[in-house]
This record gives structure tokens, sequence and C-alpha cells, in this order.
């Protein structure tokens, strides 16, 4: 089954958790064993599992990416935003595709573990694009 | 097919190399051509493909992802210890899924090509969850 | 079905465009609901999804991700060059495998997204072997 999860992102960098809408899309499918694709279509956001249990997981997440790779002038790229010519470089660190499985007709993840949609470059409309496949 | 390899990592970072239990998995399973999804439900480990023909390149591996985001004071995140947050960002650049191509009953890897169980926050008991898809 | 890419990258680090090649195979293989697996079976080179819109992105990304890793003399894996190093390096941080979801018998990608090999070790003969899985 092809699905989708559409989202509003907000103005700042951010962790989007999207695990209860991913569980939904499963439970739609009627899949009980298989696996399921994440690839979202965008060039400067990305998607990772991580926890959401505290908050300041996903700030330490989101500072030490800044950190790591400054919004600053200097980039080539200068047809749009520094935050936008950064975040296509912090894509391709984080990517933009995960592949889950399922089992019992529910995602199988650890107990502190999300599905988080990563934005980079805010506020925009985003997409998520769910392939889920049975296995049998 | 849906199963499960269980290990025990010790106190440092360290890249185990599940390489063979993989293997085991694949065989047991008696798919020929399809598919397997590796997932760990840990969010301060993460699971990568790269070479584990000289322990030096493991040790570059390790050095140079602490180097660039270091066991520190200043987290957020200071429920649980330094090394733990740290770990949370490093999972999210390195990836906690990773999907393989099976061909003759075996793995498709290259020849210096070995799956790697990578912990940030040892000792622990971890998990890697694999689903097999036969492409019929 | 389970086919291959060749290429041949060039002496320096570069981001080689292979989306037209991965198109094909889908294509080919005339699946029109499903899904596709991309694994390289190197480890100083990596996958990822990203613009080819502006060359200068893959330059910023390819500059970026050599300040983050430098090739440099220090590291413990000497039996091959400095870049090689780095490479095995780079390689664990972007990913030797990504997953894509195929409708109406193509690739579901972003408007400005593209498959994209990125050598870290050049020149070399490199390969990107394909699964592509039907959802029945």
């Amino acid at each position: 089954m092809l699905t989708k999860i559409k989202i509003q992102t907000p103005p700042k960098e951010s962790l989007i958790n999207i695990t209860e809408q991913v569980k939904e899309a499963v439970r739609a499918s009627g899949v009980q064993e298989g696996m399921c694709v994440l690839v979202i279509p965008h060039t400067t956001a990305a998607i990772t599992l991580n926890s959401a249990l505290d908050a300041a997981t996903a700030a330490d997440i989101i500072g030490d990416i800044r950190r790591l790779i400054p919004t600053r002038v200097d980039f080539n790229h200068i047809y749009d935003t520094p935050a936008d010519a950064a975040g296509h470089i912090k894509s391709t660190l984080i990517g933009a595709s995960v592949t889950l499985i399922i089992t019992k007709g529910e995602l199988l993840l650890g107990g502190s573990q999300f599905v988080l949609f990563y934005e980079f470059d805010g506020p925009r409309q985003r997409q998520i694009n769910i392939r889920i496949m049975e296995d049998r």
C-alpha cells in the first residue's frame, strides 16, 4: 500500500514526532507481517529514529548538528537562503529514507524509539511517502 | 521472516561485526532472492556497513565520530550520562536501520564490506531485528 | 528483480547523478507498485538523495563533509592512502544503502530530488546493486 502523511513545519529547525501518524498508516493497511519504507521528497529535511521521551534530547541533536554545519554566508549555493544551503548538507548526513519492520500489525520500535521528521528550513508544507509491503 | 540477533556490547564505544549472524539468519530463512531489513530498537547505538579487514579502520571511525560529537557535560539531556546524550546525536547521524539485498540465498555484500553494530553507550544487552522478504 | 549499474568515477571527490540509470532499471523491471533497494558494495563511497539542480549544492556538500572529516596523515589505518581512511568514515556517516518507493511504474522522488553516488576515493570502477520488489 502507498500512502502519505502531510505536516506543516514550524519556522525553526525542529524534530517533529510523526510516530502516531505512521502507526495509523500501518493499521489502515491491514498488514500484519511486513515492512514499511518512509521516504521524504525533500532535500532540506530528513527522517530519523530517536528518543522523544525528553525534549532536551531533540535540543541536543539540533544544537550539535547546527554546530557541525553552521548556517553562514559563504556557501556556494546562494540562490536560496543560507539555511537552505546548510539544510542540503544536513539532509545528506541524516538521510531522507528509513525502512522499518511491521509485526503483529504494528511498527516494531524500541520503547524509547520514535519516528522523527527533521526540518532544516521551515516553515514548510512537508510530506512523508510511505510504502507498506506484506511479507507473504 | 522476522528474526533477531542478541549481543552483549563492551563498556567502550565499539563497532561489533555481526555479519556472520546476519548471514546465518538469511540462510535459516531459506530465501534465495529478496531483501533484508535490519532495524535496531535502540537510540544510543547505530547500524552501518563498512570494512572490518583492518581494526585500525574501526579506530579511525570511532575516533573521528567522537571528535565530531564530544562527550561533555553541557548537554541539555542530563537525565542520563553525557555518553548517553552524545549517543543520541551519533545515532541520528549514523542511522538505526539498514536495508540489504539477498541473492542466491546469501547477503550481497562487497568483498571488504561487513555489517557492523555501533555501540555508543555500552555495556548493554542489544538487539537487531531482521525482516527477510522474498522477491516473488 | 536484481540488477546493477556500473560507473567510472573521477579522481576527485564527487556526487554523481545516477537517477536516470535507476529510473531505467525500474522501467525495465516492469514493476508498477513497489520499492527499490539500492546498495553499494563499497566502503569508501556512499549513496544519498539530494538536489542536483545547482552544481553549487554538490560543492557545498563535498566542501563541508571534507571540512568535518579532513584527509590527513594521522589516521590509524595507513595501509591505503589518507583519502581512503577518510572515505571509510564519510561512508559510515552518509550511508551505503537507500530504499525508495516505486509507484505507477516510476521512482517516487521530489521535484528537486535525485539519486547521487558519492565517491570519496576515486577514480574507481564502482557498482550500485538494485533490488526491485513488487507490492502485491
